[in-house]
């Protein structure tokens, strides 16, 4: 398969935050946010992909900044590490000033999601090319996060996983 | 104030899995999973604390298993563990068998959220007295995850990070 | 067919009021409270039947306390009396104070539901043996209801429906 | 206060069934109906008291015929009584045979409604005047079933409630 | 096939504006009014030609007047005119004065629909018949903006329009 | 007011197409991509003006092609016009395939929103500066169609409408 590169998987979902969508102090529930995170992060990785993904974990996700009512909220996904039948999707959050038009970043969020067929059974997907530094960084820290995940579900030995033995011992 | 126990900030959120709420193979989103982990969780939060309590952030989240539409879905929230002005919030998932009625388990998830006053000022909390075994387990390994999202976070060194240490050099 | 209690069918439903949901006076609609209780009644009918189930009937429901936007709600459903094919599901509704915790009830319905097969034709259900004393009250008063509906509907003779005519004339 | 006739305020909600609104048999829930109900209710008792209006109980209903997916449904809502600050609402509800367009009848319901200043204290509202039979047939058994209510909740002893006294000993 | 009358088709749709559709001026979303008018059209174009109808297009709609959160709106959708497979609808929207019950226009707009068989494919419909002098002047107009609608799609020369140039040139 | 160019106001709107948004054909339903195009329109006109923003007025939506359950829909909204206090924005709307990935045109739209303060009343926005071939095209063109809606509004004599004059007389 040719490999793709983030760019050609980049997702932006631009919406308002309406009433519906507020906790008491009028701000955007993380429960929606979360969700519309995964909404961008499945098209991204089915851009990616041209498969049904499903989502397979959530990575530690910080609300930061709280997002209030009526905010025009841009959540931008690309996929940036393949694996054999998983991607790993980096999400940007932005809220922008209504004001000055000012955009600044509201939170960053890492989900996986796996390709499937029709049946659910998991199929293979193209490998990733980063371009720019950025996409360079989190392609390599991508890494880094699946042993990390792999050692918290009891399925690797820390002592397996190099990138983060040296984290913790340099 | 007075330390309270797990079982007093239980929160039980039972429901069916609705049309409007599945993906293209006709399984909950993980989206929508969040969302409700998030309520369930919020509300766990808030019967520790008796504030307003907005998301921090959320820990790793693994899907292991689709939830199909009709399900019957319970999700099981309580406080694991209270830092000064936050709660580490535990989530259980379950579904049951349409015929047999068997439940098993879905998923787990870790939420942290902060108590606030009026103005959105973190408040301070009441301490988590853990009484069951399950339960004094996830109040020490609260400790672990905390560690470890601070040095995610960059907000502390790796060295000072006594329990994981422990775990990648035992 | 083994009979079942009560406390077998129990579901609990607990959630936030959200801002979608509530009046121009900022309280919970009568009819958003109605679906939650029809959702809460048709899980506790399918957990005791372990078939599709299908709202049948809805008995008096008095509102007699506004639920105000962001109250935490729990609907606790249980079957209270099961005849052929159908079950009458009992439901309490609580909200609890934001301060100081206390759980006061606010609303109390019955709702019948009958349990079907897969082409929509009901099908019989197991009986159901009451346990506590406030479970064998409802079963007994189940009866009656069930005469008066019959009455109602023009289905039973009011001669015939002697529990009721023992009410009346006493 | 001028007194009213129900037509003044008649309420008509036509609406599609759309796929959110459906349970596993792909019928209308019972519980969405409710809502819709309570909503054209309201509609009908502001119009009749131009009042804030708050639901106050629901009467039996029965749900005698499944209302399939992507059915057009038209509830009707009318005041059939009104007392001092409370009004009856009666609805029908009709689907139509989406290839011949024949009507027919698919459920009944009758709420009751308060109105309420704007901090929520019951107000006076005007007197219903019936025209029609049908309508006149309704506002007398309004009083039978407003009886029969205070007789359930314990409000009025049955010995008093000289309408429903007749029904069952005749 | 027997022609049919707009009456045949008329569909009222009355609802509230709920919160979770208002903008931060606590009026009803363009978007949403757009939405209730494309189900009334749909469900009028159902009415008139007994298939399955999805909308061609929306004609010019212009949002004269605001509609507050918690008012009552009705929607008044009828056919205006049959062309072979296609329908015009009018569709008129009425806001009333909470306190007065008065009644004003609060926008008016025009969709087609046009009918499908259960494969997608148009499939004739019955002729209109327009009975009062509003149904008539309406059913005149549709021509003229039919031919203004091929004209500014590029499907009929300008000139040949002979409505619409005596207009301009009259 | 400096002038902005339509860059500045781009708003890209990318989401699925969910099973509470179809029609009997699991196609998206007119109405929901008319709200859609809404929402992007007003965040767009925000952009453009830095205002609170309302509809306005919509011009001709055609629907040209069925947008299918699942699909990945990009709703791309910006300024193409600016006028004293108005804005009319173009909205293109894109599906693309889900296994080739191939991008195509659904639909094409025009929106007219005005800027407002706090209380309401309209508020001047900055020119528009076109920059592409396709920008300078639709700026002209919506002077033409301001004309045109002038016209059928009535508030303007056709013989003035001089663009359009030329159109039907060339």
């Amino acid at each position: 398969m040719r490999a793709k590169t983030p760019s050609e998987s980049r997702t932006i979902m631009t919406d308002l935050v309406l009433p519906s969508e507020t906790n008491p102090l009028n701000n955007l529930f993380g429960g929606e946010l979360l969700a519309r995170m995964d909404r961008a992060a499945s098209i991204s990785a089915r851009r990616h992909s041209r498969r049904i993904t499903v989502t397979a974990s959530v990575n530690h996700v910080a609300f930061n900044r709280a997002v209030p009512l009526g905010s025009v909220v841009t959540v931008e996904a690309s996929v940036s590490r393949a694996f054999k039948t998983s991607m790993e999707i980096f999400i940007d959050v932005w809220i922008e000033d209504r004001f000055t038009g000012e955009r600044s970043k509201a939170n960053e969020a890492i989900y996986t999601f796996v390709a499937v067929d029709d049946t659910g059974k998991p199929t293979e997907v193209p490998p990733l090319e980063p371009e720019t530094e950025l996409e360079k960084e989190r392609f390599a820290a991508a890494l880094r996060r699946k042993q990390l995940s792999l050692v918290l579900a009891g399925k690797m030995k820390p002592s397996d996983a190099s990138e983060l033995k040296a984290l913790f011992m340099g």
